[in-house]
C-alpha cells in the first residue's frame, strides 16, 4: 500500500485516528508520520503527553508494517519499549519509523520522535508486532 | 502521602486526570488503580487501546512513587516498557505497581494491569522515572 | 518435563551450560534457577556481570518455556528487557521466573533476580520467546 | 577520549575484556566496535550467544559513553533492552551505538549489531547507563 491507499485504510478502519497524524513519507523500509500539536495532547507543564507520543510511535510501526503486508486489520502490537529523552515542547512533531525485521510471525521497528521544526530527538521507541498466520 | 491525598495532588495538578482512574488500594511499595471502562478507551475491534493501557501503567508508577517522594510533580518517565499478552476486552480494569526500586536519581515500578473482574492478566509494563535532584 | 528432564535436556544439548545454574524449584508456570558464584563471573569492582546476569534469566525463561512445551531446542529469544536495581555482590544469586503469556507464537516470561542470602532484588527481566509452528 | 585512549582505559580497569572487541570508529556521538568470532561465543545451533550480543551491546555504549564523560570506571547500566531479529552465523560481527542523549544523570545509546561482511542486522539494543553525579 502506498501513503493514500493506508489514509484511505484509516479512515475506513479507524475513523477517530484519521486526524491524529499524517503519513508524510513512505518507502520500502521506513515511514514518517507528521503529528499537529492539539492541546488536548498536553499534559500540566507543558510538554506533551506520554500517552500521545507512545500512540503515535505505535501508529507509525502499525503503518509501516502495513505498508507491507497489506491491510490486515489483525496485527497487534505485542511489545513497546519507550525512552523519553527530552521535554517535547508544544509543537508539531514527527516520527520516523524504520522496518528492523519482517518476519513471519514477527515484525520489529525503530521509531524516533522528534519536533518537527528542529528535528530535536525527544523519543525513541521499538515497536513489535505479531502478525497473524495467513489464511489459506 | 495516603490515597486521600494523591487523589488531591492530582485534582489539583492533573484535573483533566482525575476521572481517569482511582487509587483502590495503597501500602509501602504497592499501589492498585481501578481504571472503569469508557468507550473512549475502545479501538476497533473491540479491545482497550494500547495508549489506555500504556497511561495507566505509567500513572500507577507516577502515583506510587509520589507517594513516597512526596508531592513533586517534576519526577519524569525516562523509560516505558510493556507487553501486551491478551487482548483486554471492553470492560473495567485494574493496575497493579509494586515498587522494585526507590534510589536517588531512579524509580523502577513493575505494573501489571488486568481484567477487574476475573484478574486475568492482559499487559504488564516496567515503568523508570527520574527523580529531581532535592533542592537543598 | 520436570526439573530432572530439564537438567538431562540441558546436559545432552547445551554441554557447556549445565554447570551454570541448578533449577531449584518448578511448577506449572514458574521456575526458579541457583546460580553458584564463581570468579568467572565478576567485573571490576567486584560486582556479578551484567551479561551473567542476562545469561541467567534468559534461562529462567527458556526453561520455563521448555518445561510447559517439551524439548523444542528450537525456541529464540526475540526480546530482553532488564532492569539493574542494586549491584550484585560476589555471592550466590537465584533467579525466579513466572509465565505471563504461553500463546502459540510467542512467550513472555518475568524474571526476578535477587541475592540468594537475602532475597535482595538486583535486577527484573522481561523475555520473549519466538516458539516455533509446530510440525504437522 | 580517543580511540586509544578508551583501550588504554579498558586494558588498565577491565583486563580481561581488552581482546573482546576492538573500537574502530569513534565520532563525537557514534562508535563502531569490531567483535571478532570465537568458539566460546558459539551456543548449539552454530550461532553467536544471547549474552555475547548483550555484552557487545553494553560495551559499546559504555564506552561511548566514556569518550564523552571521561574515565569515569563508575557509570552503570541501568536498563538495557534487545530485540534479536536474525540469527547471527559463526562470522565477526560489528556494533554502532548512537548517543540518544546525554544528560547530568541518564545516558541513552541505541545500538545496531551486525554481521561484519554483510552488514546485515542482526540485533538491536536500547542502553541506559546511570552516571554518578560529579565530586565537588
Amino acid at each position: 500500500m502506498n501513503a493514500d491507499e493506508l489514509h484511505r485504510f484509516v479512515e475506513e478502519h479507524f475513523p477517530q485516528a484519521q486526524d491524529f497524524c499524517q503519513v508524510s513519507q513512505l518507502t520500502d523500509d521506513s515511514i514518517e508520520l507528521h503529528l499537529r500539536y492539539r492541546e488536548a495532547y498536553l499534559r500540566p507543564g507543558g510538554t506533551l503527553s506520554g500517552p500521545t507520543l507512545m500512540g503515535l510511535a505505535d501508529t507509525a510501526a502499525y503503518l509501516l508494517i502495513l505498508s507491507r503486508i497489506g491491510p490486515v486489520a489483525l496485527a497487534v502490537t505485542t511489545n513497546l519499549n519507550i525512552n523519553f529523552v527530552r521535554k517535547p515542547s508544544a509543537e508539531d512533531i514527527v516520527a520516523t519509523g524504520r522496518l528492523l525485521k519482517l518476519g513471519k510471525q514477527l515484525a520489529v521497528v525503530e521509531v524516533h520522535i522528534a519536533l518537527a521544526a528542529t528535528r530535536l530527538l525527544v523519543a525513541q521507541a521499538t515497536v513489535t508486532y505479531s502478525i497473524p498466520p495467513a489464511k489459506s
